[in-house]
């Protein structure tokens, strides 16, 4: 059993048989394709102080665990809660205090051939929707966790600011529900394929400052923060979906002053995910920039490092 | 009709008649007491570029405009509205884009013998109220505020991050909600002011760190904004009540990673304010330190810049 491992310094093959990180039911997942996403590059640079086995983002096949489960393909929710804490009694376990966290936080992850997942973080994939597509369910419900906290309205101008792999979902997710959607970001090629699913888009050397009733920051830079402040209208909210390391120099006044609703977001619902790739609402394929072999894990990081890249895979 | 004047560099005593700011219908109010606000000395720091009349805590007797409101006793709501943009429309005059504002913004304020205000801003002082209560309608109505925004409940933490004038009020209005407030300070003397009050009081050298449901940032600090952000539960909700200038270092990720919601909170309502004060649910005269006549304001100012005062009048 191959695995993929960070000691801090570096990331090597290495031969490992993952092991269960909570007291609760667990199946082993034989991974069919895994994500790497921008909190992998993170944890690369110090993020979390995370050791062990990374990625967070998989599709795979149940190969040990009850019967029912056997030979399923399955998805999982990364957050493994305690299950016996208030915060699990109150269906807020992806706050569970004790939670360890798939690839990120005392858990290992799936760029391995096989991961231990608790049987609670499972989703079953429907027929219908591919490997390819499965890969994206987590950043995908991520998106989603966004229509839990604010609810956009058909006529609402939001703005999605950054043009990477989750603003894309974020931009395409919100446009369901009937709200007008303008996504800005730095890259032309990855705004066209954001137009592609029928958003609008501006180019950031383009763009002529207006006010939104709801601006998502997803662009993960000081700058973008800014621009994203600035761009709320009075009253307004601004949605800070990028998880980013290290301090950030921000004016509290405006927020005040406007009384601006900031809300931070991060994981999110894998059911209303699953359905949008089934029903086909969402587009996730044209994110795809290659697929590697798990054993060419480390050019596949430095691939997934270089600016303007789509989602690089891993196949183990 | 004498007025203190701000022109950037100095304060000082002049004769001057106050010129309505806006093309609403305006009295003129002959001023019987202003408070000194933290607003006030960010001014004469540069905050907003004013020039003119600060003031924007007053109560008055009307002495000129419409015969049905002549020789009523009136506070003044601050945000002086266009009255036909689309923010009035919708009923929020507070954040009129095209707003002046008394005393912070294109309007000469309270500090003065008498004061123009728009008619549409009045608010009559019921007959039980003293103006040495009435006085502090203005900020109480800011205090009000956070229940338009928060509804914390019997049985909710609620920890009030600050032990000023403002900190103060916010503590004695979120009491009124049966939620459990507790108020944290550097000022042993103020916090038994608050204390007095109902409230409970822990001294920051004595705090041990634990999560609050709701926290409300009123320190207008930048490490009272980091403990703040600290202080709330996974979930939590964080109210920004200080409206401060500059720049601030500010970790995001926490924000991100404990899905807090944070809202900025300015001016609020009068009438509820008014009410409190009638209905003695809330206690505001312990908070007046010293009551300066006009002629001496500057030396009331200084008076209000040293550390750890208390509410600071001016009486015309």
């Amino acid at each position: 059993m191959q695995a993929l491992s960070w000691d801090g310094r570096l990331l090597r093959l290495e031969s490992s048989r993952p092991t269960p990180a909570t007291d609760q039911e667990t199946v082993l997942v034989r991974v069919h394709l895994a994500g790497i996403c921008s909190t992998d590059l993170q944890i690369f640079k110090g993020y979390m102080g995370f050791r062990g086995v990374p990625g967070h983002e998989f599709v795979g096949t149940v190969s040990e665990g009850p019967r029912e489960l056997l030979g399923k393909r399955v998805v999982g929710e990364i957050n493994f809660a305690c299950g016996h804490c208030d915060y699990c009694n109150r269906g807020l376990e992806r706050h569970c205090p004790k939670r360890s966290v798939m690839g990120i936080l005392n858990a290992d992850g799936a760029f391995a051939e096989f991961a231990a997942v608790p049987v609670a973080n499972l989703h079953v994939v429907p027929d219908g929707v591919s490997d390819e597509e499965a890969v994206f369910t987590e950043p995908l419900a991520a998106a989603f966790e966004i229509l839990q906290q604010v609810q956009p309205g058909p006529g609402d101008e939001v703005l999605i600011l950054g043009d990477g792999k989750l603003g894309n979902l974020c931009a395409q997710v919100v446009r369901l529900t009937g709200a007008r959607v303008t996504a800005l970001g730095k890259h032309e090629e990855k705004l066209k394929i954001i137009k592609r699913a029928g958003v609008r888009t501006v180019l950031l050397k383009e763009w002529k400052p207006r006010l939104f009733d709801v601006v998502v920051e997803v662009s993960g830079s000081e700058s973008g923060l800014q621009l994203a402040i600035s761009a709320v209208r009075p009253r307004g909210t601004l949605v800070l979906k990028s998880t980013i390391a290290g301090e950030h120099h921000v004016s509290v006044a405006p927020l005040v002053i406007n009384e601006i609703t900031v809300i931070g977001s991060r994981c999110g619902p894998f059911a209303p995910a699953l359905e949008a790739l089934e029903e086909r609402t969402v587009s996730v394929t044209p994110l795809i920039e290659k697929v590697y072999p798990l054993s060419y894990g480390v050019d596949a990081v430095s691939h997934a490092e270089r600016g303007g890249t789509r989602k690089i895979l891993l196949r183990p």
